[in-house]
């Protein structure tokens, strides 16, 4: 599927333009073109970035996708490739968008999703409001803005994610120390971890991106929407903070596990101990009084079996209140 | 709540400003005019940033919060966030302080606690009592001396925190190892840790921001302002340098406490093989002369009784001996 | 075996040089030659590298292998090698290409392989073609574009291993999440390692080779196959970051292999402890019946013997019941 | 105590200022006037302070000591704060120095030791000496001599604390791998943990103050001195070095510690199970011919009742030997 | 033991110079001038010093030994300090070499080995034989290929080393990974890591010696003798990267040694709840049938002895190939 939309300065609103007159449509003083692909056929890829003039090796990886997030720099374009994340019963699911733009035009090419139950790429149309939002508040005219739209979207759902590691680090942290201890603590904290690594891998080279366009590298970009990216920067930076701090939490709470559950082995070892010892003695008296010696005088004894249960009560009681007192039980 | 307090240079003492007419009271070469917030109104804030033409992305951030403690350069104008912080019962608590100066004013708001059950902000009396105090003795007129004065009464803080932070690791040290372990020692290192983390990415910037500010990105703060920041910049670094000792010891304790609990369990093991081994010996004993054989001579014997029990005491008694020369009871 | 192909501007396909007359064939401005050798005799190198002027430490380089991923200048030319990876058996082959190039000739030395049992050098095949395409299509003249087929088709193969890593750790995973846990997970956990480090150590350091090559350290590349080679320095930086992904996992993975097995010691000995409290209890029932006093009412009530059995069938069902509710059973 | 030494060139010895004309005192061509303070009244060291010229930030640092190994410059003059270390009884005791010098000028004020049975200061009279002996010898007149001599003692005094940690990681490394462990080992790293933590927070920041030093950011100090000064940067990194070694093989010890100890665990429980099982099965026999059946031809045998000892010994000897090839003995 | 050696340019082989005479030999653009000493006595020492201008403080580093390897500056003249390194018994030894050199002359001095039971130093002649044998097919002249003879011979010892290491880990991960596993693993691995941090900080610093020399700090050294020693440079990259390869995999061998060993544990208490059970099923059976009651018609059976019999083995058998197929046995 692809949409193109032509955005003429001082004009509200954008208009369609077929997509073999894409070439003819960019005037990069009095527009912006903006064409946006979901899915497309190679042929129709082929042919968008011939008129664009985009780099035969920018061109490959728009068709094959799997990028890292990076910007590249080419002769007149830049390639941008991030990815948009979100949890999806807690597994990672990312959905890359490649955005190549030039003087007066942005491509844009919204990859398939990795989730294999939900294909769907990234949902555009936030961004597209929030840039038509600033384009009438603000006339913001060059695509700058349309990749300030993209990429505050894209982070403000960090946001969201690094939120719900929040929470879930919260639910582990409450069953490491709680009394009944679920079996499946070290798979969750692996999930955990895995997410977060491939979480970190997407946004931590979104830094260099942003600090690469905040240095002028792409020239195309107007001062006020640098303004507006330095924003998304700081936002980056603050999720990057974010997530060093929650690997770092993580990293504790699993020691903190492998301490709680040495702890609680000691105490089982302990309660056995102690048990097999109360037992052990009663069972001991018993067998005494069950050897078959002719003299036993106690056998013969109107209170002896009495006696004997007595005496097994008494070591129970005295071992267990010996243990309880050494907290052994 | 908004305060505006006018020093005009040469005069002791401040005095108010109507808060509409704050644009008209900035004098950068005569006074200094300082506008301080709490909890603002929406309409409050927009309107003094408004009067002192603060940025919109500034705006905004002073809105919300919630921001890294970092250094902004915006046109002739600086935005600094840094957060107090104090533990309270061993939690730590953070209250930021967003600061933003130009030429002539400074504009603090002073954010919410992020305690839920104490939401007061940083109380500003000491730093407002340094700062006069200063201003007296030094005639030191510049916003320069109003900044190092928040900064000064924030990170003195910070060293309360992480005296508290000492005492800790020495109570945990204590129970660690102490013969009568507290099964609650790796929820309380987890706490300190979480503290610990969270005090860190809370103070550690702020090396970066006193930096830039002494590398005179700022240059409308004097010499004799930076030489007291330098100051401050030190004392950051000693705050620094001791979380980092005591991160390092906190690991070494974890550390620590893991072998210790190894230790124990191998203890706790030999002793129930050692009391196993003992009990066990003596049951046999006694099973032995419970077998029904018609020919056993033993049982018929007078002393058979007292004798089988002298065996088992002193199966007992050398068994005990034995382990524990051994070191195992 | 030594197999030189002349590839003259303007010519398509290649003729062959006879190994003594290299030196008169090198043409810079109007053919390249390649010269392509496997397992050459001493004598058959010399004489090649003294032709081309190679460096004497270089061309023991060449004699020996065992070289590093590196680059190295000498005077008018450079020696760049590198290492095919392939995973035979999960255990890492490496196949080490010495590349040398001047301007207008190119020496490939193919190493034979350190798998004992393969010893077959990196197969030239695909190279070949993938450089011969691009000539025809691109009129690719210098010996920019041989290494870089070179280059292309040894990172192309990076990704399959990096694939099989991928592969591997998901098998791992899923086996230390299984209740029916192999005992082999550390030596499979070792082998893997083992083999990232040694991947790494091939990929990481080509890192700095192509970073050097882009740098136009060698002169004789031009611009177009700077664009080719900058395609694959993306690559091989993608490769890393996997690596330092799947590195990240292992380690997450062992830390979790070791809370499992924790996890199960505590609950083998729970159950020990269940079964050992139930048996010893019934054990010392039958104790005390099996004692020999005179007055022992119950030996000779009717009801007896099935009430002792009843009273442990009773207390067996409910230790059961006791410990099953307090999931140690 | 306040100790004033004027050095005059070219006179051997030194003689003393009144410490109210130290101001008038100093000629930087011609003398060299060194202040040596231990435990000022606050008045004194204001007095000197304000007739040297020291900052009043500089002035604070000396009256509150707790600084870090620093260096600060200042207008004209510079702080160097350093730590003398030695270990009495394995715990780490710190005395701090400031040096403060300007040109012809050094004011060096000692602070006490924080050892709370011993607060006396760094013992000044190695350093006199060997400054005047070097003085003797080379008609070294700067100050920098003298605060080579400072510094050269308190460096060579780390090779001594460095010297007792490789003792005592070699006492503990004993311990770990010899059979009869102690409980205290876990105790004793951390000790040997923390000193090292604290040693090299006080040693490491020297080699930043010598660098500075030596990059001639004091041009006070004349080339004879730097030389000097160059000679004890070295030994700082050598020291340096030699922690981070120490530091290796602690963590080696500790890891080596919890394979050991989880070594001997498994050996206590396989010897608590062969013991178990050897004791069971003669219980076991024992159990068999303590039934009461009528029909039990063995009971009636005359050898009845040695074939049963018999057997258990029998069954005894047979698992020892069993469990003892195995190595479970 | 003092041996002097003059090789003139042009003339083969080396004449001796008298030891007091050493200074007029030196001529720089005629020959090249190496004196080699072990144990100097002190003032043999000296007067060598003396006559080359020697820097005190590289005096004294000579007459101590115990240097870091280094390069250091004088006037006029270097020192670099390597160490020599050999594995006796899998005991690290090494043998440090200082090296003076100045404009045509070369100091060599061979501080004893730290091995207390063979304190030769380095073994002079392997690297005597190559510098002349190099001299003699390349007309080398300057000192530059004296020291890169010497450093040449002492970098292909590290690779012995190394090798040697590879070896002892193949060792080490064999028996990790077997079945009877030695109880001295952790012995060992402190053993080897031991030896590698020594070697490591041997060897590392290195990289710094020649990196300066290459970027061509002495100018006394030629060209020809630079690109020898790019070579040597190019060594010690590899050792230092085969290095810390094996430092990865020892770690990695450490963790997984700690993995088999809970393994295990889990195994042998497996195997003890296994056999526990199964020994007191058989008992409680016989103690049931131990018991004293007067009505317990079984006891009068014929076949009931032979009956509690087979229970207990039918019991036996039922547990056995229960646990085993659970893989508890």
């Amino acid at each position: 599927m692809i949409r193109t939309r032509l955005y003429r300065d001082a004009v509200d609103g954008h208009e369609e333009v077929p997509t073999d007159q894409i070439a003819d449509a960019i005037e990069p003083k009095q527009a912006l073109l903006w064409v946006d692909c979901v899915e497309p056929t190679e042929a129709e890829l082929d042919s968008l970035t011939t008129q664009l003039q985009v780099s035969p090796l920018a061109t490959e990886d728009l068709h094959h996708g799997g990028q890292r997030t990076k910007l590249e720099h080419y002769r007149g374009h830049f390639h941008v490739a991030v990815h948009d994340c979100s949890l999806v019963e807690d597994r990672l699911v990312t959905r890359e968008i490649d955005i190549v733009f030039g003087d007066g035009w942005v491509l844009s090419v919204r990859q398939p999703s990795d989730d294999p139950d939900d294909r769907a790429p990234f949902a555009i149309e936030p961004a597209v409001r929030r840039f038509e939002l600033e384009r009438t508040t603000e006339q913001a005219k060059d695509e700058g803005f349309l990749i300030w739209a993209l990429l505050d979207v894209v982070v403000d759902r960090y946001f969201d994610v690094a939120d719900r590691f929040d929470d879930r680090l919260d639910e582990v942290e409450e069953v490491v120390f709680s009394a009944d201890k679920g079996d499946d603590i070290p798979k969750e904290m692996f999930d955990l971890r895995r997410g977060m690594v491939h979480f970190r891998r997407a946004v931590a080279p979104l830094r260099e991106v942003l600090a690469a366009l905040l240095r002028r590298e792409a020239d195309c970009l107007g001062d006020a929407a640098l303004v507006h990216l330095q924003d998304v920067y700081d936002h980056v930076l603050r999720v990057t903070d974010w997530i060093e701090t929650q690997r770092d939490l993580l990293t504790g709470l699993l020691e903190a596990d492998l301490a709680v559950v040495s702890n609680r082995l000691n105490q089982v070892m302990k309660r056995m101990t102690s048990w097999g010892a109360i037992l052990l003695g009663s069972t001991l008296i018993a067998g005494i009084y069950g050897m078959n010696f002719t003299h036993m005088p106690e056998l013969d004894w109107v209170w002896g079996y009495p006696l004997a249960l007595a005496s097994m009560l008494a070591l129970t009681v005295f071992l267990y209140t010996w243990f309880k007192r050494r907290d052994w039980l």
